[in-house]
């Protein structure tokens, strides 16, 4: 099956808005085997859409379409596909109790440019949008398929996931498919391709994908077999790369750091110096965070190191704010200071400025105290301040999980 | 002058990369006063590259090509567009000279898969690539120019700014176009433009853009006139919106306070509830903000807001922790507690949890203290929580801007 998305919009040539659109549907597509061949970008202009919806038909099978279905918008590519297809434009109940019923249960009144949207192509199909007033259609053809979806992204998305993907999947007769993701952090993609390469060659049905990011790289593993042999792979997999594993699935670092200090039933309190703020800003992200995250704080000076985390005056001229020393010291004293099981601490230099022959630019040192120890482990990174920052955060996130996991 | 982008790389079909070189290129041109009419996504696949050249070369003036070109890519991109230019590829002393040259400043060797990249279509013109090995090329033909580009978001940025755009300009007779970009927060988009409307009218010859964020409306302002009569009209539209204009240019509100702080030479510390570390994380990602950033805590807890910020007891009990007095009381504590000139803070409720019906999901108060005074302000948000923190954290740092700014 040969597929291409139309994008429509101004705003997405000339440079206001990035097309992660065509991106989450070319991820959820080739998720169930599906290859996009082509993404058409094109304005909100009549001859636009019209002449490349023509030459899409001709070459594939089946083309998403997303922009232009807003009621604020024109409504220029329900016209265009509508007249594509000869499928007059008609008032349509159901179309229109839904967009009442949406309105009623805001308790507003349906302004007049939202009526319009009950005008509906005859010959299509109507793709219920849970999220949104104007409903996706579906138009077949000789086998061809097309359908029209909104461009606001959360609309968009619901109805790829809930009419697009599955009606693909169907009529493309794929097999089911199980994607697995393993999200890693302080392993390089080389490194893991490496380990693994026997392994993976050992199982050529699976579809091995590798996402690298500033703070990790992740790992999809595309399963479309019965699925049967996959627990044995999966254990032999993480077997090798386990220990770099710090979520299976969609999830973040914080996210499964909070089950495990919830589950354990300790609390946290974060001291940080290099990273700013940000390990305690991503810890805070998760909903309900301040059941188990007590506080911390950012001393960013030697003064501020003394007085609130009790850093001694001499450990910090001896050694300097940078040292492994520094880093138990902060860990320990914002543990007791804030009175919680777990203290954590970051201590580095971001850059540009602040280095020394002996301590460049991305050294960090990260420490953790415990009500039985406190250690620091020392890391360097790159030159980039804002990326220092967040490989600095990730790896403190990092060694609390593995602290947590034992 | 009709311009098209093909972009060229599997990952932007298969949801792995997000295109945002095209949304970069697009924009670049836009401001130069050239709309790129159309996007073509394609597969890494000779037919795919030769077919869509013929195409946008038969419909379009320039054609501006990513993707490809890098060492350890196949080259694909190069061979295909070398071969639909009739124009063999041959070794060239000065690309070859500019590599060799970037390997010896390194102390590195050249690897082999890099000799390939001296090979050079005869006919192209070469594009200087400042911060990479590929160079690009210029292909004119029939007054048609195409430029090939590599995919690598820096490569691509330097050449586009530095030849790309340049040459256009020229080529298309377009007058020399001046772009003010003013950032604004704690206003609407429609708000702006109501109040503005009749000003921009009696300037038909500016063309603006608005670009609304999470956190505040960033307003374009194209100038293809001589320029004589913009600072008329730059007085006219601050005296009207002004005080809502947080920076001029592409610079963020953190290096605005920073400049202020550093003029006024005074420090800052912050005590963050809600935001739970992020307005201390903006203002960090600063380079040199230890100059002025004494520190700062994240409060979560009742108890460490009395403990280590000072807020009285009775206070908390009486007004709840999300209360104009416990912020004001946060901005003291902090500031006395770091010895800083001013402390700012933030208190509320980042949802989805912890509202009561007198205090909603959304619902923040910012603190400020200095010698003379201390005072917070109310602020209601909307029900998502990593949003209200953003929105929270951008309130915290606007106020703080006003007060430094009088």
């Amino acid at each position: 099956m040969k597929v291409a998305i139309i994008s429509i919009g101004n705003e997405l040539l000339n440079g206001k808005t990035v097309n992660s659109n065509a991106s989450y549907i070319g991820g959820k597509l080739y998720e169930i085997g599906i290859v996009v061949e082509e993404i058409f970008t094109i304005r909100d202009e009549d001859d636009a859409i019209r002449n490349t919806l023509a030459e899409a038909v001709a070459k594939f099978d089946a083309i998403v379409i997303t922009g232009g279905l807003g009621p604020t918008h024109d409504d220029i590519t329900k016209k265009n596909v509508a007249a594509f297809f000869n499928s007059p434009l008609r008032f349509h109940e159901v179309v229109w109790e839904r967009i009442e019923q949406r309105f009623r249960r805001r308790g507003k009144e349906i302004p007049v440019i939202n009526r319009e949207q009950a005008f509906f192509p005859e010959k299509a199909r109507m793709i219920d949008n849970p999220v949104g007033s104007a409903p996706g259609m579906h138009f077949e053809e000789n086998g061809k398929h097309v359908f029209v979806l909104p461009g606001v992204p959360k609309e968009m998305q619901a109805m790829i996931d809930g009419y697009v993907v599955p009606f693909l999947q169907k009529a493309a007769h794929l097999p089911p498919i199980r994607v697995h993701l393993y999200r890693t952090t302080a392993i390089a993609e080389s490194n893991i391709y490496e380990r693994c390469k026997e392994l993976f060659q050992r199982y050529p049905d699976y579809e091995i994908a590798f996402l690298p990011k500033i703070t990790g790289v992740d790992v999809r593993i595309a399963d479309r077999t019965s699925g049967d042999a996959y627990p044995a792979f999966e254990k032999a997999f993480l077997d090798i790369v386990g220990k770099y594993v710090y979520a299976r699935g969609n999830r973040e670092i914080e996210e499964v750091i909070g089950e495990l200090l919830r589950q354990q039933q300790k609390t946290l309190a974060v001291a940080e110096s290099c990273t700013g703020g940000l390990v305690q800003n991503r810890i805070t992200n998760v909903p309900g965070s301040s059941d188990y995250f007590m506080g911390g704080m950012v001393t960013y000076s030697n003064e501020s190191k003394i007085q609130h985390l009790g850093v001694p005056r001499e450990v910090l001229e001896r050694y300097g704010a940078v040292s492994e020393e520094v880093a138990r010291e902060m860990a320990a004293g914002v543990r007791s200071a804030l009175s919680t099981d777990i203290g954590i601490s970051t201590t580095g230099i971001a850059g540009p400025g602040g280095a020394t022959p002996a301590k460049p630019v991305g050294l960090i040192y990260i420490g953790i105290a415990t009500a039985e120890k406190d250690f620091a482990r020392r890391f360097v990174f790159g030159k980039d301040r804002l990326i220092n920052k967040q490989q600095g955060a990730m790896a403190a996130l990092e060694l609390l999980r593995r602290e947590l996991t034992g």
